[in-house]
């Protein structure tokens, strides 16, 4: 909601040109042998452009990807898509060749109905990983759903639906921005909860060594003309931005996938990097892909606080980063986040084992409202301040809010959008063993 | 317990010419006007050896470092200590100044009770991080510790006793070899039970710039002749292979202490590295360590279920090492093996994710009885097998068993043991910040 563009109802339809629909068609509880008691939520999805659209895609950098991440990386190279599907119940991930014949064989089914060629169909799929796709359900489930395709609020809702899995919530958003005398419309909807700490790039292959840490998923449309390249490069900062700096419990998972469609519908002037209006773009992008990473933060398994971890003064980056994730992902820091315990000493412990120079005596650490300037320091060079213990209980008493470490040893900065370890997040992945099929991914 | 040397009881004072004491000074609760309900668990100890003892040490890698350690480091060059006070309640750690003259105060209030220069008294603290230690209260400790110096196994459990913070149990052990014609004995006591991921080295630098990942603090004792360099690269490698080789959280405390006095009074022909038995005291040492790295573990908070991991068929150790700690610190696996859900997607996801090179294809993942050779296979070239899923809930419903990973694609191998993720480790490790004196480290 900056200047530069407005928030508008409409999610992933929002944009001209696209359809969407979802079914229920029981991909997880199948062969269980039990009822489904919770057997209507909608499971498989369908998105739609009613012509080829402009494709850009990040894909999870995890050595086990699935099935469904193999085949689009392979599409998403050639830029050109005009369907999505998409289940949940089964990420049809370590399932072998027979994972990778039913990935493509969801396409050919699609695209078959849809009168379009398969290398046009992309898939996604997310759930427990190992087991093979119930695929009689799957394809009666598909052309039941071909028939259902529309361009209302609720054939977004059901799409949302269709793809979480331990999510609570629907998360779904859309913007209109201005560029030159045309609107153009951006819309996306994600899912995840759990196995949350992407590190996602455009190949699937890692920039470095050095893990990365959802699954995630995430369908972006828009009605945007605009170049391969310069939607590549769009879609890559915004990602690198937001689902690739949030954390829910450091497990980065082997289908995490975002998609983004454009169909150039809204019949602005085609964009390039060069052009005036690509920044308007970009920074839409930007705000869509962040808000829905926050929306996942938020809603993930058992979350009851969402901490911002601002690291500042590093070295360079890469230690930024390896700073801020060693204390989002600290069983201990985020164990005293759930309890309101404002426990530095924690923090600095994990800053002192992470990868990044850290000098002790350099070290503040201090809280905010969420995006506030006005600090709290409880430590200044490693010295506690005056703050108050009680003063300090009441900043990290708050649902949200950001937790700022200086290391005063650079320039470089990182974000971490993080949440707390709670006692809901370890009975929910527990499980129960005695009903397999309910078991988590 | 092999051939080559005997469990025995007296844990510390076994070997002979040692004395230890301890008594409870009120550290923790000091100050909060509350009263101390649990008043009485001593928390303050000493070990002393009749005669100057050599010494070795090995010490957190963690850049924030307390300051008992950095005395300890630097004393511990010299080669040469008599005696060694610990207090629990209080790390002593990110303290400043302050810090460092309080950790220097308690060797010289010891050195000057006891009558030996203070840089032959060690230091070690646990506890909270970032609060002065309240030393009225420990040096009135240590005078009156001074006069209750004992030989019996009484003396040594309150020593195990003082030392231990969220820990359930005392863990302690003693073992005796016979080199040559002389008994020699090794006693050790330990305590740590969360932020248990140690990483130590002899400096407290480390050997690369990747983070190794408790407090844990573990003295050990003995009797042994031994040369300087042969106890100092004894210690070394048994701790690599035991308390390097554990962890509770993944979280690696800024005071990780291993100490060992050796002072020759068993009489045996000096051992240096040729020497003859030198493997016999080796083995009996490493068997030591890694009993008390085990019990650390076991005893881990909210601990339910003991795992050890062994990787094997990696491309080099360090991979071995990164693909074991990557499943053994993943949340989802962790929750997993507490709910006794065979959940392979959950390990072959987090192996993906390591830093260690994973072939999907290659992947075996099976289960064994502790240090049982049957292998029972959940996987085989990442291809499910006939194993069923109640088998499999079976092999993992026990407390304590082995996960067997073999990723095919080199020689090297490397276990951690490691534990399962509770809702009771949450609720532990939130706290209640209404009660601050009693809030964990």
């Amino acid at each position: 909601m900056s200047g530069q563009f407005t928030t508008i109802g409409g999610s992933i339809l929002a944009p001209r040109g696209f359809l969407a629909g979802a079914v229920h068609c029981d991909i997880k509880r199948l062969g269980t042998g039990k009822g489904s008691e919770k057997g209507k939520k909608r499971d498989l999805a369908l998105i739609v452009s009613e012509i080829p659209a402009t494709v850009a895609g990040m894909f999870t950098t995890n050595q086990i990807c699935a099935a469904p991440v193999k085949v689009c990386i392979d599409r998403v190279k050639k830029g050109l898509a005009q369907a999505l599907v998409v289940n949940s119940g089964n990420a049809n991930a370590c399932t072998g060749n027979q994972g990778m014949n039913d990935a493509l064989e969801m396409t050919r089914i699609v695209a078959k109905a849809l009168h379009m060629p398969p290398e046009h169909v992309l898939v996604g799929s997310t759930g427990r990983i190992g087991i093979s796709l119930p695929m009689a359900h799957v394809s009666r489930g598909l052309l039941s759903d071909l028939y259902r395709l529309g361009r209302d609020d609720g054939s977004a809702d059901h799409v949302a639906e269709a793809m979480i899995t331990s999510d609570t919530r629907l998360k779904q958003i859309a913007v209109e921005s201005k560029l030159g005398s045309k609107r153009v419309r951006i819309g996306g909807v994600c899912k995840g909860a759990g196995m949350i700490q992407p590190g996602m790039s455009r190949t699937g292959k890692r920039p470095t060594a050095r893990p990365l840490h959802a699954t995630m998923l995430c369908f972006l449309t828009t009605d945007a003309d605009i170049e391969l390249g310069a939607l590549q490069t769009a879609l890559q900062e915004a990602v690198t931005q937001s689902f690739n700096r949030i954390t829910v419990d450091g497990d980065m998972s082997t289908n995490d996938t975002v998609l983004v469609l454009a169909n150039g519908l809204a019949g602005n002037s085609k964009l390039n990097v060069q052009h005036s209006t690509f920044k308007v773009f970009e920074s839409a992008l930007d705000y869509v892909c962040l808000e829905l990473a926050k929306m996942i933060v938020r809603d993930g398994e058992g979350v009851s606080r969402f901490v911002t971890v601002r690291v500042d003064g590093a070295r360079n980056f890469a230690e930024a980063d390896a700073a801020a994730r060693a204390v989002a992902n600290s069983a201990l820091v985020k164990t005293s986040w759930h309890g309101g315990d404002p426990n530095w000493g924690r923090i600095i412990d994990a800053l002192g084992y992470s990868s990044a120079k850290v000098v002790e005596e350099q070290v503040d650490i201090g809280y905010a409202a969420p995006g506030s300037e006005r600090i709290l320091w409880s430590l200044k060079g490693c010295q506690p301040t005056k703050a108050s213990f009680e003063t300090l209980c009441a900043a990290v008493a708050t649902k949200e809010f950001d937790l700022h470490i200086r290391l005063n040893l650079g320039k470089a900065s990182a974000v971490i959008y993080a949440a707390d370890l709670t006692e809901a997040y370890v009975d929910f992945n527990k499980g129960d063993v005695s009903d397999p099929a309910a078991l988590g991914g």
